[in-house]
């Protein structure tokens, strides 16, 4: 009897789930709210999925906050209702089937450089810009967690010296000025009408301030990954999240600006996610398949 | 008959060699001054080794520059005669020994981090800082190359916007502000008389010079450090290279000024590096013991 493969990726608002077979095939997707107590929840998913389909051999799951991919525990998610939770070990024991847990952010990544943007190349950055910024470093075949699990914070790197206060406590952060929260919120600010990036997105070219607070917002990006380059040599950048919707608008003077910052190298090749939303649902199906200790998910191609 | 092993540091006016047993007990070492044809002298320098000990099974070399540990090949060292060598090959047939080649920082990283300051910990960053800075990533048991071979040159990234011109063409270069030959540069510039970074330190506390250029070194250090703190999280820092002679003095104001910049995590521990410089020798034996499938050098306590 063919396998099944099942990935869980929970967030804060949703919890969205994939049934993929060997050959990466999509058997069924769904999605439902995140309820308070998530890890009672994310097993009732698990059961589910595995009743309604026996031949499921292992499964994924992903969340996002300090995440434990060793020992398969959530150590905390601030938005979920994780605390030292040891999730792999309890949708195990709730399906009898073997389970990885794995963080959103970097299981993305994987599924990314696995058989999505990062295709081709030995080491990429996932760069997800929404409400916060992270990067997972994609290094070979693995992403690498971190000592503390926290590695890709890189939403909180100064990204402006003396800058505008971060909600984190310090000044000048990345997501203050890049993230698509922060491109909103400083349109706003400055008196522009627009309440989301989009719509700021939308007003450059007629109107100055969007265009300013694009600038910023290009320019402190440019300026981590101008660090991140010199400092990891990534083969290929790969911008996902919302704002990764601008396309163009936004790769094309990150690209200039990049390149003005370094004089002896030449940037690396900087791109649009292609797995998109979907990322973190398809690096929980990887998960599944290590878990069961295969490597059918090389084969895949979504 | 005990096996032994061969590691070779080829520097920019010194080829500095090691001959250990699989205990990692130091039977010999020797330096020679570093000649025009590089590439033949190294291949001299290991054949001498092993007519001297037929007992050597297996043979290290570390350089600096470009070099793709993959291939065995030095693409590029800008202070040696090597272009495109293919050491690895080059010195296995000279000498009929399996050959491993290595980046001099890299492998120094990995000497550090496996039985050196970096012991412990999963992860740590190797900072040699003298002429230039550099930062070895070294992630579970091995040390992170780039994509292009040229990860950890984070003696480039801005630290000062809009800073001091660099010799590579940017500007505010943290090599600029930090390293030894800025240090010393910097303080002959503003009027000091001293000539060497040793001579800068000597001077804190009575002379204001001094003061300002070591103060701007450290936050150069720690502006640089908290990036990398966040992107990577590293389960340690260690300083190596000239300026790590000033232990503490470095030290104590660098932690501080980096828990300044880190508001909602720890920075993690700093230290000095333990092997000093013969880690890059240390680096090379333990590749000649990977030439070898051993894993010999998991035992060894320098």
């Amino acid at each position: 009897m063919s396998q099944l493969f099942a990935g869980i990726d929970v967030g804060g608002t949703t919890i969205k789930s994939l049934i993929v077979d060997q050959g990466g095939n999509v058997l069924r997707t769904a999605a439902i709210p995140t309820h308070s107590s998530t890890s009672s929840q994310i097993c009732r998913v698990a059961i589910e999925l595995v009743q309604a389909h026996p031949e499921i051999a292992s499964i994924g799951v992903v969340t996002p906050g300090v995440v434990d991919e060793d020992r398969g525990v959530v150590v905390y998610a601030s938005n979920l209702d994780l605390d030292d939770a040891p999730v792999s070990a309890e949708v195990a024991r709730a399906t009898g089937r073997p389970t990885l847990l794995g963080h959103d952010g970097r299981s993305a990544g994987l599924a990314e450089t696995t058989f999505g943007a990062g295709r081709g190349v030995r080491s990429s950055l996932l760069i997800p810009i929404g409400t916060g910024i992270s990067a997972a470093l994609c290094l070979h075949d693995h992403v690498w967690p971190g000592e503390t699990f926290t590695a890709g914070e890189i939403g909180h790197v100064p990204a402006v010296i003396d800058g505008e206060p971060c909600a984190c406590g310090q000044r000048g952060c990345l997501e203050v000025y890049a993230s698509a929260t922060g491109i909103a919120r400083r349109y706003h600010q400055m008196g522009g009408p627009a309440t989301s990036a989009r719509e700021v997105e939308a007003h450059l070219g007629d109107h100055d301030i969007a265009d300013r607070v694009w600038s910023d917002a290009v320019s402190a990006l440019a300026f981590v990954l101008t660090h991140l380059t010199l400092s990891v040599d990534p083969g290929r950048i790969i911008i996902a999240g919302g704002l990764s919707n601008a396309g163009e608008t936004l790769l094309a003077p990150l690209r200039l600006r990049m390149a003005s910052m370094l004089a002896w190298r030449k940037p690396p090749e900087t791109v649009v996610s292609e797995l998109g939303g979907t990322a973190g649902q398809w690096g929980a199906a990887i998960l599944a398949c290590r878990a069961n200790g295969s490597t059918d998910y090389l084969g895949w191609a979504p």
